[in-house]
């Protein structure tokens, strides 16, 4: 797996719709990563900019009606020109509204992969699942489960991040290591990570599950990276050494640090 | 008084409908102090939001029609839970328009808390004050005053924010000596101490004016402290140390350096 | 040229119509620099607000039906009023949406300037220009007739920006030549620039064309000077240091720094 050289050199074109808390953090962390983002949402464009586009991400974030119309069009427009199209159902099960929203994106349009914490993906393909008692020891098992089963309903790639990230599509599962906890520390570090992974697959070609696992991982080895340096200083500092190692991480280091194998 | 630590124990959901140019910040100030941020402004969804919520926030900073909506939905919400809910009247008095929105908001939903500078809070009570000649020395006195008058008119918490804080309920008045200017350098550090106010309001049980004064003076420590280590660099190294210092402040430095007295 | 002092003085208010991206980053910078940001899009209260400005910017880079009333709204204030404007046309020509939206300010509204790389620049004209092979090498003087034949037709201050800055009003032509690579890293810079250019003409009296030269050439010095105190550490230490810079960086070192020349 080398997607990140791939990225860094052919630097594609994501199409953000996204929440309003995470633009900025999302546009200079695809920067920082290689990648060009582009945030549009007018529905007089949207399917244009989809479509001119190497993949396209939405979030749920902050919703309404307007962006839900975005989404469907981008989506549409992705799904008629072949554009990877990733989503992210940010608080899926903790409003009804989130969840009917969600259910109607994944009804009407085609992900190529889905990105989440183990309950909002379970309550995407319509599951029930309590955050409480969520951990990679005791829970590993089922949150593999989960995501398999989350993969082979919606015929697409499925991401549950957690304390270790699960990667499939429903036959290949890949279980990454890497990350730190001070990323929950850090506002829409998981809703970037979801830009990150759409940008691998603007460049992966026919191995999107490879590129999936690839961006997972590289995100996880950037953010220990960078909790390292700046260990004991806060969640401030952290953010900003984080940006920087999107941007200089070499793919050599990536490959000694990272953590993924086949489950 | 020690209700940061009951925050950091508690990590209060707060639910945040914000301006469009502090949403980011907002949230990772949230985060850095240990409370968990949802900002949500769809119709759909404010009340069960609000519902759920420790405490909830409405600043008017960016204004439109949905967004007064959701504020009003939100309130309505949080009054009939019993939710704690903060005004932040940014701009009131500014233009005709944010001044007739104030009215509105609090004639049709009840405040725990109010917090602007002396300006926005009295034209929020319908006084004309003038923004020029509002210092510590000359103007606390009246500032004092103002913010009785507007606690006793709103029956809620009323704090006043300038180079010394005032926070009161009408009956009892704590002044607060702890900030520092370059907090004006940087964009939203009025608005996010709004939210920092409503997270200890999530914890405050019945002493809602003893916690709303120990969330200005933690705030005015951290504050104090990140722009000493960061003396002489500019505003963008205190913003990301201003959020380290919200995370790594002990409840025990803060009682070293906290300056608030009864007035 | 010595309008930064000036600014710095004045702390002239600056109303910005612009994208969800950069509000913070543009509020920030502004703050930094010594002007007083105030974003307001409500159709209620835009003419309010540019009417009490000092400048008013409006910016494309995320649009809907709202944003382009109150842009429209705005300006025509600002024109009434005699409050200089300054468009930043984002992404004219990436959709016919933008092309066609950007035609329609620029038919309603008078600019005092206009800000933007040269492709975009040359859309608002109804210009074609590819993207590629656009550098300060070979396509220079292109470039500066792109700029002049803007600044005639639109009979305002043009200014292309790129690896050589050109700002010019198509009689005086200047060319600025500081600058970093590193910009094009972080989201939002040439945002920020173009509300910057709005600082600059807020204080500039009858001088604009020497004003935005200036505004051109002071952004470029602190990103030289902040390019060079992060070397190496990535985009996201650069972000924060060149906010620093555009509070710190005094009036004489910028002297000594600035690369103009007429052309």
């Amino acid at each position: 797996m080398s997607f990140i050289q791939k990225l860094r050199d052919a630097n594609p074109l994501i199409h953000n719709i996204t929440n309003i808390v995470v633009t900025n953090f999302t546009a200079n962390g695809l920067l920082a990563l290689g990648a060009s983002p582009f945030m549009a949402d007018a529905h007089e464009e949207v399917a244009d900019v989809a479509a001119m586009s190497g993949a396209v991400l939405i979030n749920i974030g902050t919703l309404n009606e307007h962006a839900i119309k975005s989404m469907l069009l981008a989506g549409k427009s992705a799904n008629a020109h072949g554009v990877p199209l990733v989503l992210d159902p940010v608080g899926a099960g903790a409003t009804s509204y989130r969840t009917e929203v969600t259910h109607r994106l994944t009804s009407e349009i085609k992900l190529t992969a889905l990105r989440g914490n183990v309950a909002e993906v379970a309550n995407v393909i319509g599951e029930k699942w309590s955050s409480k008692g969520v951990d990679a020891g005791s829970g590993e098992g089922d949150v593999v489960a989960i995501a398999r089963k989350a993969a082979a309903q919606l015929d697409c790639i499925v991401i549950v991040t957690g304390a270790e990230d699960v990667i499939t599509d429903s036959k290949t599962t890949y279980i990454a290591a890497n990350g730190h906890p001070i990323l929950t520390k850090v506002t829409g570090t998981g809703c970037l990570l979801s830009s990150v992974v759409a940008a691998f697959l603007a460049v992966a070609g026919d191995q999107k599950l490879e590129a999936a696992a690839e961006a997972i991982s590289f995100y996880g080895v950037a953010a220990e990276i960078a909790a390292g340096k700046t260990a004991g200083q806060g969640p401030g500092s952290f953010q900003i050494e984080f940006l920087n190692q999107l941007s200089v991480l070499t793919t050599e280091r990536y490959a000694e640090l990272s953590k993924i194998k086949e489950a």
